[in-house]
C-alpha cells in the first residue's frame, strides 16, 4: 500500500489516498487516537470512488467520531479501473431488459454479480491485510453497506470481519442467498421499503436466510437513495456495539 | 381521575396509582420537571396491569429519563375489571383452535379483537382528557406498544396522538388493516422476526398498509418476548424525535 496524498479534515480526521497495486482507495483515521482503532470497511455501489466520495467521507467522519478508522477501495471495473468484457455485456443486457420492462433473469443477475464478487472479495481481503499492518489500525473489522453480495461473501470467508451492516438494495444471485445461510456474525440490514428498484420480497427472503442469531432489519420509507438520517445513526450504534 | 396512592421511585420518577371511574391505572411523571411534559400512553397486552407492572414501570422510567410522562390504564375485561361473556367465548374458541392446530379464522379474530378495540379506545381517550388536564402534563402524546389494533384505531381517531410505536405481535382484524391505510402519523413498528405466535407475512402486509410517509420497521430475533435492549432504546429515540 502506497500513500499518495494526505490531508486533515476539519473534524480531526486524517484522510489518506493510497494505491494498493493498481487499486486506488482512501483510508480515514481519527487523528487524535492514542491506541489502535477498529476498522470499518466501507462498501459502495459500482459507480466509481470519485462519484461516491461525498457519501463515503460522511460515513468515514461518523466512524471516526465513534473512534473507528474507515477505508474504501475502488471496485473492479469501476472508476478508472479497467472494464472487462463479460461485465460490460451483462450490464448492457440488464439495461436492455429493464428498458423493455422484462423480468431480470437469474442468468443476468449471476453474470452481473458473481464475477464482481469473485474479484472484489480477495481484493478486500488483501486491503485488510494492508490496513491491519498499519500501527494505528487494529481490529476488529466491520463491513458496511455497498453491494450486499460482496458483504455476504466477505462475512462467510473473512474471519476478521465480526459485524456487518448491509444495504438490501440490489440483485442477489441464488448462490449468494444460499451462502447467506452460512453467515453467523451480527448483522444490521437496511431496507428501503418503497425502493422502486428493489424486489422487496427477495430482500425479506434474504434477511430470513441469514444464519446469524443476532440480525436486525431496519426498513424505512424514502426510496432507494432516501435513507433517513436516523437510520444512519442506528447503523453507527450497531458498529459501536460490536467493534468497541 | 382520583389518585389513590403515590410514591417516589429512586430515579426521580413520581408514580401515582389512580382510578378513572372504575378503571385503575398508573401515571408516572419526572419528579423534577419544571414545565409541562409530553406524555406517552403505554399500551400492553390484556394480561392485567398487575402482571404487566414490571415491564410498564421499566418503560415509564425510560420515558421519564427522556423528560416524558407515561401512563397506563387497565384494559376492559383484564385484571380486576369485569369480563364479558362474548370476549370469554372468543378467547375459549381461540384456545380451542390453537390446541387443535387449526387455522385461526377471521371470525375468531374479529370476535376477539374488535369489541376490545371498541371499548378500549374511548376509555383511552377519556384517560387522555384526564391526564392532559393536569398542570404538569402537556402534549404532544405518543402511543406505545400493546395491542396493535388499539394503537391503529387510536392513531386514526385521536388527533392528540402524534406518533406511535407499535408491536406487530398479535392478530389484526381485516377491518383494522383497512383502517391502517388512514394512519398518517409517524410510526415505529417492532417485529420479532422469529415470533412463534405471530404471522410474519400478515405483520409485513400490515406495515405496508400504513398510510404514513414516515414509518420504520425494526425486525429482530429473540422470539415473542425476546426484544433486544437496543430495540427498546431505538423506540425511545423515536419518541424523543417526535414528542420533544
Amino acid at each position: 500500500m502506497r500513500f499518495t496524498s494526505e490531508r486533515h479534515l476539519d473534524d480531526g480526521v486524517l484522510e489518506r489516498a493510497f494505491t494498493l497495486g493498481d487499486i486506488p482507495g482512501f483510508l480515514w483515521t481519527p487523528a487524535f487516537a492514542t491506541a489502535q482503532v477498529p476498522l470499518i470497511l466501507l462498501g459502495h455501489p459500482p459507480l466509481g470512488l470519485g462519484r461516491m466520495y461525498p457519501r463515503l467521507v460522511a460515513r468515514a467522519r461518523r466512524a471516526a467520531a465513534d473512534g473507528f478508522a474507515a477505508a474504501a477501495i475502488e471496485l473492479p471495473g469501476s472508476g478508472d479501473r479497467p472494464r472487462w468484457a463479460a461485465a460490460e455485456r451483462a450490464r448492457a443486457e440488464l439495461h436492455r431488459v429493464l428498458a423493455a420492462g422484462e423480468a431480470v433473469s437469474d442468468e443476468i443477475v449471476d453474470a452481473l454479480v458473481l464475477p464482481l464478487v469473485d474479484r472484489a472479495v480477495p481484493e478486500s481481503q488483501a486491503a485488510l491485510d494492508a490496513f491491519l499492518s498499519l500501527p494505528e489500525v487494529g481490529g476488529p473489522v466491520g463491513y458496511s453497506g455497498g453491494v450486499i453480495s460482496i458483504g455476504i461473501r466477505l462475512a462467510v470467508v473473512e474471519p476478521r470481519i465480526v459485524a456487518a451492516g448491509l444495504f438490501a438494495g440490489s440483485f442477489v444471485p441464488r448462490l449468494i442467498v444460499e451462502q447467506a445461510r452460512q453467515v453467523t456474525i451480527p448483522l444490521h440490514v437496511l431496507l428501503q421499503w418503497d425502493d422502486e428498484g428493489n424486489d422487496r420480497q427477495a430482500a425479506l427472503e434474504l434477511f430470513d436466510a441469514f444464519g446469524s442469531t443476532e440480525k436486525t432489519l431496519h426498513a424505512n420509507m424514502g426510496g432507494h437513495t432516501g435513507v433517513p438520517w436516523y437510520a444512519g445513526e442506528d447503523a453507527g450504534r450497531f458498529f459501536a456495539r460490536h467493534l468497541r
